[in-house]
């Protein structure tokens, strides 16, 4: 059993990672902090968790931080990197290990984070060595390394949906277009008007055209697996969606290859993938086939007559999309299996 | 036409009456008020009006306001009491007719109203000059009034209910129950984190149960129609649920006139009424069959060899609810139609 | 007053024509039918409409339809034209006009209606004097024409939101994308596992992918409005929607001149339209703001750094996307005020 | 680990109980039945179970099934009486467990079955072998019996919010009230134009006012548990939710023993329970509380002033409504740890 703290547990990523971690079977939860909720009783907030969890929020104490083995951070953006370097002293080494579900160290171009969430960086001199947690492309670093940047919930499934293609250079890399929609849970547990109940439901809209964060996360992983010389560019458009959780990504791009078989592409690419589910031919996910699970479910096709691909790909935004995949970083940090405490099937209906 | 005001239009009741009173065809809406955004275009907060209405919010001007025939307060409570004194002088007669939307005049007993608000009346002098704007009880005295009490939501569609079986004396009213279910925008627009779309969605709970505001509301008008010596009591739970507008009241009595044909009773009592509806008998009224109307739709039952009477009853809690019903009242103090602009078919589906 | 018909009004397509034409001021409906509830009473079905309209379905009768002046056929596609010819006899002048909701005569290739509909035409020979009910493109046809083919719920908003770009050139119209959202009242009323409530409810999904029965309608008026020699081109992605009403699309086109004042572009084609909204440049519509309106809304913005298009348009699907377009119709065919009858707010919230 | 059948799979129940045994530690789902789906793939008819589950639906066969260790029926009424004689033999003892999720065998007045299911019961000499699957009731009979009655939805949760009082004699169990609400799962996975989307989303309703099956199975059993002499009635009003899972109920009793701590008889009577919570004085339990798990979570009040008890309770209508439920017979019958498999934490949100 490890020793795990988890800071900011009060939003809807926290207690989703209390959902998963209460009943992991390799993990103590010994201290979930927030100063908001200083003092109450974990169960109190969340009745789901009545006689699951015996534990009262802590305002965040760097020295009982420090007492674990590992840490998550489900904190808005900002948080994680001011207080890492009090937490961890000169080095990462040797202390718990970090397990960051914000933004803090997403983008390897400090500059560019500091343009896209508009504030200086905290602690720049660690985001070269945070690992970006999409087990994936990069499992194997994820195994040593001791600061994980999760990726966004966005993200995730638009990059799963992507990478095949890209990596095997039969599309157009620079023309790619990603179509979104989530759940209104990746707003986040924050009172705003915007999302209350009879603002977003029975209603649809597309929201961030000017540019969205999650953008430029995308092409930089892109980038990674781009063939050399190709800088990949994705208009990206998200979309509000009434339903609570889920992603889907609706994903075009020009075809280059036209000879390619694309299922066999997506097949092979993912065959040995505990999370990624490559559908059968013709077929096509639903948000609700992944829902409370970490899997991701896409399909590939070829329109009739055109030279486009467009894949179709879904996660649950809280469990694949941050929590559970977050935890699937710690299994490999850990040595535990990679699917332990995140095998459960999806809610139907 | 008439040049009215409204007090606090940027709410779910203030928008529902710039819905209806923009194409009502004797209202000029000259005045829409509110702090919170002054300066901005009424339409660019709400889109749904672009085009069909032309102004801006301006912060409230009581001389401005008294160049109105009829000025609505769609305000939180207290707000009302608060400006009328300055807003009509000595007397409320000869100024523009004042239509509260709120609960501030809804209770006759000053004493009872400050324990329930918790907070001393601000205006306790014109509380019995209100008429309760209950058009079904009160409809003469609506039409001479100067200052209309609007019911609460709750209220107008339990009163609705009970009102026949409490007049005939066929029920014991000292044992009544409601139980009623409203959608959230009853909650009005007010950022809570309780009424987040994740919050509330896919799920259902009660509410209130220590006490609720529309409790003695209820009990005051049942007692104005109670037989001599019947002082009503009317154990209320209310619940809420995952849609946008609309409430179902489900009442129990005892039957005390065993004989009485219920059905006949209803019918009767709402013959020339133009907004309740009694449903043939048998069937059952769902919220959506009233959704964006003003009308009250009511069944009534006598569940097989049980001496209980079982009244179901549902409105549109912004229209029958607030804004619609408070027209009602503006059309009968000013001699138009009593339907006039107000006699929208509910939305199916 | 004009007499007006409805064949098979027991759909979501119908009840909603009920609901508009129960208080048009011009119309009155003297026969609507259903051969599944012939002899039930319209207001039984649909209780929104108990006082509105006193009315029972009748099987279709040839002989009193003719008496009409004008008929909407709200069926499934294949009904219509195979009642035509009974119906107008030699000529469709002289009788009564017809107003066809369904899809039968939409394509005016007969070969490609065949192919995508799956069955031979059962009336070719009114296929070309049919005219294609879009008053914002057919405008004078329509005020001529006897037989009216109304647009599909996804071309009307595509198109709407693709004609100004296309027209003008100002694109590569042979690599369009629309990706659109439907709420579930598209599928209509039909008794189907798919759409229960527990299936569709919080998930989100694509559809269609293999070729949806849209898209040749939307490439046929594009090339209607394309410039000479271009023959328009779209990938067309439909998605399902946990709402009722609304159709929300995100079109995507490759800018061709980009010294282009997209935003005046749009202005300019629908500064006269009653019924299309250019919102203000930077800001996005939701379906909600146009929830039982007959309004189209859209924005167009040019993400940066892009040589990309991005359009976003909403209309509900049950008014601007079939019967409130098909009564514009009707008002431009008799001559009235082509608002008349439809020009609600939409509700909000 | 034993071997389990499950006799129609395809519906809600069905796939619950496939997601919850799919992963039970001591089970291997080894046939798993439907008519209409025979030689289909399970994971095809649900995709959340690719990977989790290879098997296809094949036609019920006694033979095989006579090698399971037990059998689930998940079918409509009607269907495992039809089946069981053939199934078993001359007797239930030595053959597989039967755990009936039907309403079969849950009435133990063979007369009154017949009244309420309006059909003759196939197979009445099993009745009196039946217990009644309600493990806080029946738990030493459970874990002996041969063939187990599972509760209906509606009575596992009001029952268990009326038990406490009804037993210790501290209401008049002649004059109860259970006013309850489900999401639209309760209605299962069968085509009806009722529980389409469109027609049940944003809406509300009662229905079954005439008498609902679940009421003689709730005064059966509280006739059970009552003081000698007492037949206890239930006036039982159901409604319908805009949510997927969930039912609510609101109990009204007339309180007897005014004396009485309700707060701690609630307690002392759920102490040992694994699946019962009662929650802290005051506080209110949501159905989003217990989504997806096996909790059955109540208050009691005594509203202020008033000689009534109102309870409240919820639980997932399809897990301890239904197929956890089961399960957690199962277990009792084959002697595993009550909690086996259906230990799951409620998903929030």
């Amino acid at each position: 059993m490890i020793r795990v703290g988890i800071v900011g547990a009060t939003g809807y990523t926290g207690v989703e990672l209390l959902r998963l971690l209460a009943v992991h079977p390799e993990v103590e939860i010994v201290c979930v902090t927030s100063r908001g909720e200083e003092g109450r009783s974990v169960a109190e907030l969340y009745p789901s968790l009545r006689g699951k969890l015996d534990l009262r929020f802590v305002a965040p104490d760097p020295e009982q931080l420090r007492g674990c083995d590992a840490i998550f951070f489900a904190t808005p953006h900002g948080v994680a990197q001011g207080m890492l370097r009090e937490l961890v002293g000169e080095s990462l080494a040797g202390g718990p290990k970090i397990i960051d579900i914000s933004a803090d160290f997403r983008l390897r171009d400090r500059v560019l984070w500091e343009k896209w969430y508009n504030q200086s960086h905290a602690c720049p001199e660690l985001i070269e060595e945070a690992v970006y947690g999409l087990p994936e492309l990069n499992r194997e670093a994820i195994k040593e390394a001791n600061l994980i940047a999760c990726p966004g919930c966005y993200p995730t499934v638009i990059q799963l949906g992507f990478i095949p293609l890209v990596e095997a250079g039969v599309v157009d890399a620079t023309q790619l277009i990603a179509n979104a929609a989530t759940g209104v849970s990746g707003a986040g547990r924050a009172a705003k008007v915007d999302f209350l109940f009879p603002e977003v439901n029975d209603s649809f809209k597309a929201y961030g055209i000017g540019g969205h964060r999650h953008q430029p996360e995308i092409e930089q992983t892109l980038a990674q697996v781009a063939p050399a010389g190709v800088q990949p560019s994705v208009t990206f458009i998200p979309h509000l969606v009434p339903m609570i959780r889920g992603i889907h990504a609706t994903l075009y791009a020009p075809l280059v290859d036209k000879s390619c078989d694309l299922q066999a592409l997506f097949e092979e690419r993912y065959r040995n993938e505990p999370f990624v589910d490559v559908m059968p031919a013709g077929s096509t996910p639903t948000t609700s086939s992944v829902k409370t699970s970490n899997m991701c479910r896409l399909s590939v096709f070829r329109p009739a007559q055109q030279d486009k691909v467009v894949v179709l790909a879904v996660i649950d935004n809280l469990t694949k999309g941050s929590s559970g995949q977050a935890i699937q970083c710690l299994n490999l940090m850990f040595g535990f299996e990679e699917s332990l405490g995140i095998n459960q099937i999806a809610i139907q209906p």
